[in-house]
């Protein structure tokens, strides 16, 4: 697909956005190009990653959750696989192998979820969050009492529901734009570090 | 389905969301449920509504747009219709005949958008978003073409992918949470004001 | 789409119908469109509206049913919106509103049936009807099973089941042909009367 | 699937309709399923075959159609093979094979009608038939004119449209009350008649 | 469909296929079109038999099975007419009728074997070929207990599913490559055998 | 998934199937458990490698063909994302890694074929794969012709519609069976070989 929507050189960027792709840049070692792409509108930039960041770190905004940065993860590789979306499988996928400590699962989920080697609590998450991505519509009681059965409260619920929500836009916002990923994530989390 | 997430008591939260809904109310002449809804968590409240407003409401961050406001909440309205979000499609249907001042759009796009009275110009806009809505992998330069023959820019495709994107987090939401559209809703922009 | 199927002007029509049409129109203030769309082939018109007198009016062919107005509005109204059929949607949603003295139902079945405002029983009634709709190659014993146990007999499933059918094929002949509803079915039901 | 509607013995059922199964079975040899499982409800019964007849046999109300017996039969047969509905298959790819004259026909448009042995222009009026039975919302102007490249003026398209509707609704009342063929259909115009 | 792939004169093969193909005509008194279309790749033709014969005939593999004949053609019937493909369906329709005696059975599972006159220990093996056929991926325990509810075992569920998954490759081949069948399977096993 | 079909010991196995066995391990390091999951059936075993080798190892039976050993290895991978085979998808990405010398490729298929780092020659092979995959019923002539626009022969469609129809064969056997993909594929390929 035609490059429509080039990445902004950084220094063209308003200071809140270049302040805080530069602390990225310095944790991560490069700059994800989602950073770059959205950067194009800052104000929708600001409220993308603010929205984010409410979700996938929720101490940050003073709340705690028993999801597990992995278990976040887990959700937004398996619904970023479901809508296709190769930015956020691959980004998100090197995060999860990362958090979970598990070289495998990325790909795992990203496949086929149902297969995946993950606890019977995070399949009944990635049930719950499928529901949500492809058939919110349909969603009823006995969705959350299947969640309840695995300690999932309706504040969990909340949390799994929106985490797939937000990267089914996410997930969209790639797609069309033809948002690409860097190449470092693909290989992130699949060796073992040495010692 | 139970009520799982009742709506807060205005009182008790933070000031700028409670100014902000407070505003609303005064220009409404009621409270739109979702705004209850989602401020039971104030951190994905503002980051919600500031996205919400940087797509719907350009000129409030500074950037125009060819998109009318009618063109926009067509957008949402079909959008919410493919979802079946019964929120998304009564509030914003209310908004779709009121700044398209005809009564009958928004059933006519919710039902079947393809056989609405609205022009070809917005017809291909739909076509669109649409095709990010339940396709974004599949957008290719022929999608982008088809905009273009109608004077919609990159940049038009942007509004219109990303308003696609935002209403599709927003129905997931409303839809897994049980969120109720005011009655209020339904009636607004039916009856042609009197003089 | 192209206008291709004008309506006849009623003076060149058949006695019959011209009689039943003028009745109609005494009765409702107007003349439905799909009155009109479906005279120009006096025969067919014939058994169309015998068909669906025998289903709606079934005292008018000296039948009892359970089946309420309402209820038998609820389900084409449902239908009709699994059909995507805008004139079904909105002529037959005007006599649900009117029938169940519901002013939002109509809008609640179109968009997402399964978070309406209805009666469980109602809500098995239109589980029923969808399966007949979209898969009624799939319905077997557990369906009529799942109707017995809201008190509807396998005599009152061939009602919801007949009237799913004749409603698919109302919905087709609408789409193909192009059918408009009338204007006057967008608001009727919806404002309370005014003592 | 449990019999729920057993079949009304002949001499139970109004004159008008005993009459006319009667002329059925000198005619045909036996009595297809379809005229006593109807009956059961003479006044739908009385619709249903009134308005099979005016598309079926225009010439009965006075009307002539270049479809021939064939092109209609096949409309149905393909249609009921969409719709999963067995007794129409059978039923109607009998009378297929035999006023086509084709032992194999029936089989194959059953099958992948796409790869049938049939002309061009019943291909056309095939794509017609199929988008109207499963996409009806989506047609539009290109489809008739894909008709009109074969010949069929929009009175033939509506002929086509209205068959396979019609039939829609006759697959899911086969369906979902569990009708099931004669074993004389499975066999009839299979064979070449011997002289 | 162009004839692309044209079948190769017998005399033309090598020694092996023909051997094995004037042995099939000896006894059928025609050769199935399959043996001559897959021929033109002699290697692909020798495993594709290999294979067929393993799991259609696994007595001559020497293994055993309590999966009849009848059983088998049954399983690639009703799986060719999911995947639409006419060679298979007609073809393997006729052995289905000769080895179950029962002329009409393979219409019924071909147009919906939900409703087909057969057991409920072949409806459940039918259940578990269709979940192969169209949702391998989810396939889990639950389906291997149904099956063991109607006595087969995991080695039967592995000839269930490798039937399905065999027949889904030759379904494919057969349709892409444009294969017809012979016209004789038409008829075979539908007129009982005269004394 | 309960683990139904233990991998066989190499010791109890037909000779040569263990010596082909031991042979591939001696080349790859390790024993791909696909060779020891199909092993508990030895005929089946063997046709399914003659099959395998006939099609991805032309040369091996005498035929030459243009696909590269990159091209047979990416239908694989994208085949079996679309029916969802963790196996297959990790086994053969790994492959097509290998053979392209492009460690990112496989990711890219798997996750949006569409959007892939590759050649239009190999768009024009995927898409005519994934229409074999996915509706090989609809194949037709202009299916051909897109192949033809890049220089692919009938001989070559060939090639890739029997890749893909055996590889869905494959992807049902894994997917049903549980089979896992060994560690050692999910990262080969992966880091560029050190000199």
């Amino acid at each position: 697909m035609t490059d429509r929507y080039p990445l902004p050189d950084l220094n063209t960027l308003p200071d809140d956005l270049r302040t805080k792709i530069l602390e990225v840049q310095e944790k991560a070692g490069f700059v994800p190009n989602v950073f770059l792409a959205l950067a194009r509108r800052p104000a929708e930039w600001r409220a993308f990653f603010a929205y984010h960041d409410a979700l996938m770190d929720p101490e940050s905004v003073g709340r705690s959750s028993p999801l597990t940065k992995g278990d976040r993860e887990m959700i937004v590789t398996t619904t970023s696989a479901a809508n296709q979306c190769l930015y956020c499988v691959v980004a998100h996928g090197a995060l999860l192998r990362i958090y979970e400590k598990k070289p495998l699962v990325a790909d795992q989920v990203a496949v086929n979820w149902r297969k995946a080697d993950i606890t019977p609590r995070q399949r009944a998450m990635l049930d719950f969050a499928m529901k949500v991505c492809e058939r919110s519509h349909e969603i009823d009681d006995a969705d959350f009492a299947a969640l309840a059965a695995h300690g999932f409260t309706d504040e969990d619920a909340w949390d799994i529901g929106a985490i797939t929500a937000f990267f089914g836009l996410s997930n969209r916002m790639a797609s069309f734009t033809g948002m690409q990923p860097n190449a470092e994530f693909y290989l992130m989390g699949r060796v073992p570090k040495q010692k």
